[in-house]
């Protein structure tokens, strides 16, 4: 990572806690040409520094932090990244946006909707840029296959979305994962991977908000009650019709269908592509059955989309640059990154409250 | 189709009634090694003409019928094929079993399950073979998807099943199709397309029924209440979801995905192959991300399945068969045809009574 001191002015990123997941946005972080790592901060400051080493970080110019809160008052810090486990997400993302930092936050963002609300007013109120950490958003894929979708000739009116997202969690995960901890990220395999199916049946229907949810009878919840397993139907007053299911106890699978009256979408690596250099996607538009019916007139068309950093780089950089024109010019905070967190809250926290009732459908009011 | 002749004592057919899917079927008996057409009916002699002139018969060897109840008296016809409305299912198939004709009939093959056991009862007595036309239960890349599903090791235990088929019905089809006239085919897209999702589910668990039936919300249905478009959920007691989308509004899509404990199976043509001559499908089996979790250690891998005959044609090879097997030697009718038949209408009845009863969960009963 020797390339960072040749960057010019980056947004200069404090991280709050050594998660997993915090080893892929730190490589993140090192790719994008507009952002360095200055701090880690961690409960232990040991385990803040082995984070720097065991990173290929530089010690000379990562400080080490052993609290939260030291990052949070370095005022050599422009923004933070937040791995911490859902349910400390309000205390230190509030924290951040009141000491002034950009807030690149991981998903799910809160526990609930109004949690997200309190944090995402902090940030409106300290004027810092707000974004969740769903990474494949960012992907040149996602804005090409945007395009097709937004094709009236080609894909028409929306009908139908299927996403899906399990992986196998093995028995430590399972068993100790914070993901299953009711303390910690208490929505669980919801709040993990059905987050990214609600993205993605959000962003298939350009964020219009359903306003019905109803959850898939069948949700698989440890001892501990935290859902393991679940899934849910989405409705919108105009006839389109969602469904998703995700899981921790079926082997790796991130698929994606989209429905049109005149074309349809699928992928089968939605969430992380196969390959960090080349993303597919298949498209269909106006297929229709040979004569006899024995097979089809045309075939969906493969679709590759090579992208020039990784998915997660690419949204470090953007939301540097969005940081960047807020730190040095008179760029304001852009509302589109936390207008979907919140949709994705709301139609989260809708599946959530239908599990909790019973199977109940629950509206969703935006 | 002058390969016809050679056939050594094949299973001689009669079709009752000219629908246009029974031009399909028509060319797959003359594709069979082991089948010929001796007899179509109509209502029309002259229709019935016409379809043997349209259709490449040889006008000598192929009896023209001005009715059903003519063909169903032809001492030399051993089989038929039923691709009437749905609505004559009942009668039609009663009575060709009632005359000991082996009985090929198009799906839906009945109007409810209670209509089937009535025609499965006349097959039973009168020792007739009885088979729906689901022409994919006969492709290769069935059986060879099968034999993956069933491989504990590599795909483990069933979790999770998506089943979506659509096509867009142009403006004549929607105002005048059978399919969508409830004095004909009164189960609409539910009968006609939501018939291969239910089968399709019902495959993917070894025909292990589900236990309930719960219709996602958003039904659409035409002036005369037909249903247009549809989905439901499935559930089995040991937690098992299914999903299934069916409609005659969307571009045309045939998603089938079956996710287990330890693989996954997705293809995107599971009622009609793209191709004739090869069908493919992808499968993965202990897939996991990398290390960083920036892409995906291993890929899922896509199989080619090839076939020697069009699906259709290997349909009507093994209904022939076993009907010659009856016919020639000491056969007795196979139970597994009639017995996934009456799952799968089974499993329809309760999608249906769930939308016609506000989307309330209904049981299924074996």
């Amino acid at each position: 990572m020797a390339a960072e001191t040749t960057k010019s002015n980056p947004i200069r990123f404090g991280i709050l806690g050594c998660a997993e997941i915090a080893r892929k946005v730190a490589r993140a972080i090192g790719l994008a040409p507009n952002a360095v790592i200055v701090a880690v901060g961690s409960r232990s400051l040991d385990k803040a520094r082995r984070f720097i080493a065991d990173n290929g970080l530089d010690a000379d110019a990562v400080r080490a932090f052993g609290s939260y809160e030291a990052v949070l008052e370095d005022p050599g810090v422009d923004a933070v990244y937040v791995p911490l486990p859902t349910s400390l997400h309000l205390r230190w993302a509030v924290a951040a946006a009141e000491r002034g930092k950009h807030l690149l936050l991981e998903k799910p963002t809160a526990l609930c909707a109004a949690e997200l609300d309190r944090i995402l007013s902090a940030c409106r109120s300290h004027g810092v840029q707000f974004m969740d950490s769903t990474m494949w958003m960012h992907h040149p894929r996602t804005a090409k296959m945007r395009e097709l979708l937004s094709d009236s000739a080609r894909f028409g009116q929306l009908k139908t979305i299927h996403s899906c997202f399990s992986f196998s969690g093995n028995p430590a995960f399972l068993q100790n994962d914070i993901r299953v901890k009711p303390d910690l990220d208490a929505l669980g395999a919801l709040g993990d991977v059905g987050w990214y199916c609600i993205r993605s049946i959000l962003w298939a229907a350009d964020y219009e908000l359903p306003t019905k949810a109803i959850a898939l009878q069948g949700t698989v919840k440890n001892e501990a009650g935290v859902i393991l397993s679940c899934g849910s139907s989405l409705l919108w007053e105009d006839g389109k019709v969602a469904t998703f299911q995700c899981s921790f106890m079926a082997d790796l699978m991130m698929e994606l269908i989209v429905g049109g009256t005149h074309g349809s979408l699928r992928l089968s690596d939605f969430v992380i592509p196969f390959e960090e250099e080349k993303a597919p996607f298949t498209f269909g538009s106006g297929l229709f059955f040979n004569e006899l019916v024995t097979g089809w007139q045309s075939l969906p068309s493969t679709h590759i989309v090579t992208a020039s950093l990784p998915q997660e780089a690419l949204m470090v950089q953007e939301f540097s640059r969005l940081a960047g024109s807020i730190r040095d010019s008179t760029g304001k905070p852009d509302d589109k990154w936390p207008t979907i967190s919140k949709k994705t809250q709301l139609v989260l926290d809708a599946v959530k409250a239908s599990i909790d009732q019973g199977y109940r459908p629950v509206d969703i009011v935006g």
